[in-house]
């Protein structure tokens, strides 16, 4: 028997750290991003866990360790951090360097990666980028996405805790779906047929009666057969729910201050990876615009001079028309649409009494792209069980669920947030299969 | 078009806050946990998201109200906070309760409950537990156990970012399974065959290559067909995976680090839950005491009397054997066991190169039980490929895999910690399934 310890430090150094280090020995590792040699030395840029940092090499007896470095090998350096001005915005810190004073090779790849690491932007069709997944997100850019999306689910958690909130995690495996509809996975659960959760949505209103606020981030699947740039079959869901509101706009008013929350905290944590991606970040001043559909409805038809007005939800091509006229007239990238119709919308969405065949519902659009979907939830089981009556479903179907409901709950309600989509929005990418680690989509189930 | 503002406060008055507003007049909501009516009036308890809060009504003049009455309505209290000493610990604040002025019945259930939430412990059967989930929930005792589940999933993830570590979102469905073995779900994807993750390893490990130290909170599914209290077939697992590691024992110093934050940050946080659960929370005082599996077979081997010395793993009596020896001998509720035969481990572990047949790898035992499994990994392409061979692998159906080692990797390793089991033996909660919101065992896939 020996005893481990607690009290070794096996802290890295940050980036942060090191900017403060200028005259000091430090003795730090990562893989080769790049190396450039020349004929008085090399630059060596390697990759850690929080950004690029470069370090000098002279040539001077250093010739044979020079000519076997190669990008992606693991090494350690020892050297002293030396005051530079790096202009380069993937390296981080850019105000200093490591003045190499030794290196040791770790490890070595058997074999040169098909891709160039090196470069500034990894211009790869989208498909060979996902094959190749393990490595092209060693690229900085890429590196850079994930971090935000990150930082942005964080800043999600911490913000609703502090509001209140418990986390709670849900089962992904059960007997229904939440959404309805065909688009749901099936499950052989030990011979018998279970599906995989669209939604955490009956787990959060049971939580309700549990916790009062609740929020859950994690896994949801939707077997929806479309092959887009907005769509994936494995997203992270950044679910709350909440008891004792008095209608949806508490909803959207929680949702208003948490965004502003998220985009302040994206911006101070990630401000490298922010700068290195150019991002265009918005501000939400003080309020975001509301519009009822049927004004959505008048206000896209104005931008593209069609007639919206019987449709019963919004098209894509409405989401970009109205997000580009709030943008213009009311200043904000933002924009919520309520009181979508009942029968768009779910069965455990409250109807708006004061405007029957509507409902408490809303959407929230940030440039072009539906990004949310919330609203009240029917807390009374005579209303809800009337409600499944009226659309056809069976509430013996649902009675565990509806436990919930027939032993009490408060009125209620909450939302959803797609985490890819939303980073992809806020970093100006097409396509959300880049801002999500490995997605899944009808032909991709690898890497 | 209006607008939703960022400003409305709708933070909640906590436990705390209430502690310190004595005199102040303050508006509450909550359901009504228990009710006691007497002669002079009514002690209303009711639930709120930290909590129960006593609230105190006299009968003049409001005969009516308290008649109407009863358990998981939902209310709002208007009243003054009054300093009181109040022993019963499943409220909190002790110091404080609610002299009602005013109360609004917000809503109603349809059914009072079947079970007996006022009780100070809920003894059902756990199958009665399981069914009414929603309802039971809503008891203290049951509310506190996830409180403190979701404290210290909280707490390893704040640790490990401040360590430098990045999280990750990993796929649940995938190709091919982890850990190998037949206890794997299939799902039909788009009418192809498809797993859901055993694990994130090999995600984790791809990971490493990425931001060199990574880590994952999220659920994992196992078809294993056994019913014990201690297995349940989806889990949330704590997840992390380091690169430029010695060996085995940086993960095992890693993780022994991280425990006395998570249980530090527990008793800070839950304190009222910890008292109210009478949890005997156990101290890591500076470190854990290591044994390799021969000397744990011989340990066990004193406690029980019987030979273990050609046992490849360690039995369920042998986890309780050497706990309760480690715990007798060297104050200590964990104790690691290292060094299990290479057979015994799945092929991404590292063998021993100074032991041949077994491998870096370990487990964390704490109070009889499992509750980690982790170890260094293979980083050689080659290596890698050898080995799955020697296990009958090809290593073709794990090719997206192996191109994190072909293109480089560093040496690393990481662990895994079920945190339902951690939850449980820290609680003394016997079945792991009262330690989870919604299980899923073979028999079980509602509520």
């Amino acid at each position: 028997m020996y005893r481990v310890s607690t009290s070794v430090d096996q802290r890295l150094l940050s980036a942060a750290d090191l900017a403060g280090m200028d005259g000091q020995q430090v003795v730090v590792h990562g893989m080769i991003q790049r190396i450039r040699k020349l004929g008085w030395g090399a630059f060596i840029v390697i990759r850690r866990q929080d950004g690029l940092l470069q370090c000098v090499i002279g040539r001077d007896g250093n010739e044979e360790l020079i000519d076997g470095l190669a990008e992606e090998q693991s090494i350690q350096v020892t050297g002293m951090v030396k005051k530079a001005k790096i202009k380069d915005k993937s390296i981080n810190p850019g105000s200093v360097e490591i003045q190499v004073e030794g290196i040791e090779v770790v490890s070595v790849p058997a074999e040169l990666t098909p891709i160039d690491l090196s470069k500034k932007i990894l211009d790869l069709h989208i498909d060979t980028n996902l094959d190749l997944r393990p490595l092209s997100l060693r690229h900085p850019v890429e590196r850079a996405r994930l971090k935000i999306s990150e930082a942005f689910a964080r800043a999600f958690a911490d913000f609703l805790r502090d509001q209140g909130f418990t986390e709670i995690r849900t089962p992904k495996i059960g007997v229904a779906g939440a959404e309805g509809g065909a688009n749901i996975f099936t499950v052989d659960y030990f011979g018998k047929p279970a599906y995989l959760a669209q939604s955490p949505q009956f787990y959060k209103q049971m939580g309700v009666g549990i916790y009062e606020r609740v929020f859950e981030v994690g896994p949801v699947f939707r077997a929806e057969p479309h092959q887009t740039s907005r769509h994936i079959n494995e997203y992270t869901s950044l679910d709350f729910e909440m008891g004792f509101v008095k209608d949806h706009t508490e909803i959207m008013l929680m949702e208003t201050a948490l965004l502003k929350y998220c985009l302040d905290y994206v911006q101070k944590v990630c401000a490298p990876e922010l700068a290195l991606l150019e991002a265009d970040m918005p501000v939400i001043e003080d309020d975001i615009p509301v519009v009822t559909l049927a004004e959505a409805h008048e206000i896209a038809g104005q931008v593209t001079g069609k007639d919206y007005s019987s449709e019963p939800d919004l098209e894509p091509e409405e989401e970009r028309a109205l997000c580009t006229y709030s943008s213009e007239n009311w200043n904000s990238d933002f924009v919520f649409v309520t009181h979508f119709p009942t029968e768009k919308r779910p069965f455990y969405t409250k109807d708006d009494p004061a405007n029957p065949g509507t409902t408490l519902s809303f959407d929230l659009l940030f440039r072009g792209l539906e990004i949310t979907t919330g609203g009240q939830r029917i807390n009374d089981y005579q209303e809800q069980i009337d409600k499944m009556a009226s659309m056809g479903l069976n509430p013996e179907d649902f009675s565990s669920y509806l436990q919930a409901h027939k032993y009490g709950l408060p009125p209620h309600g909450g939302l959803a947030i797609g985490l890819e989509r939303i980073t992809a929005r806020l970093l100006g990418v097409e396509n959300i299969r880049l801002t999500t680690m490995f997605p899944r989509d009808i032909k991709r189930l690898t890497p």
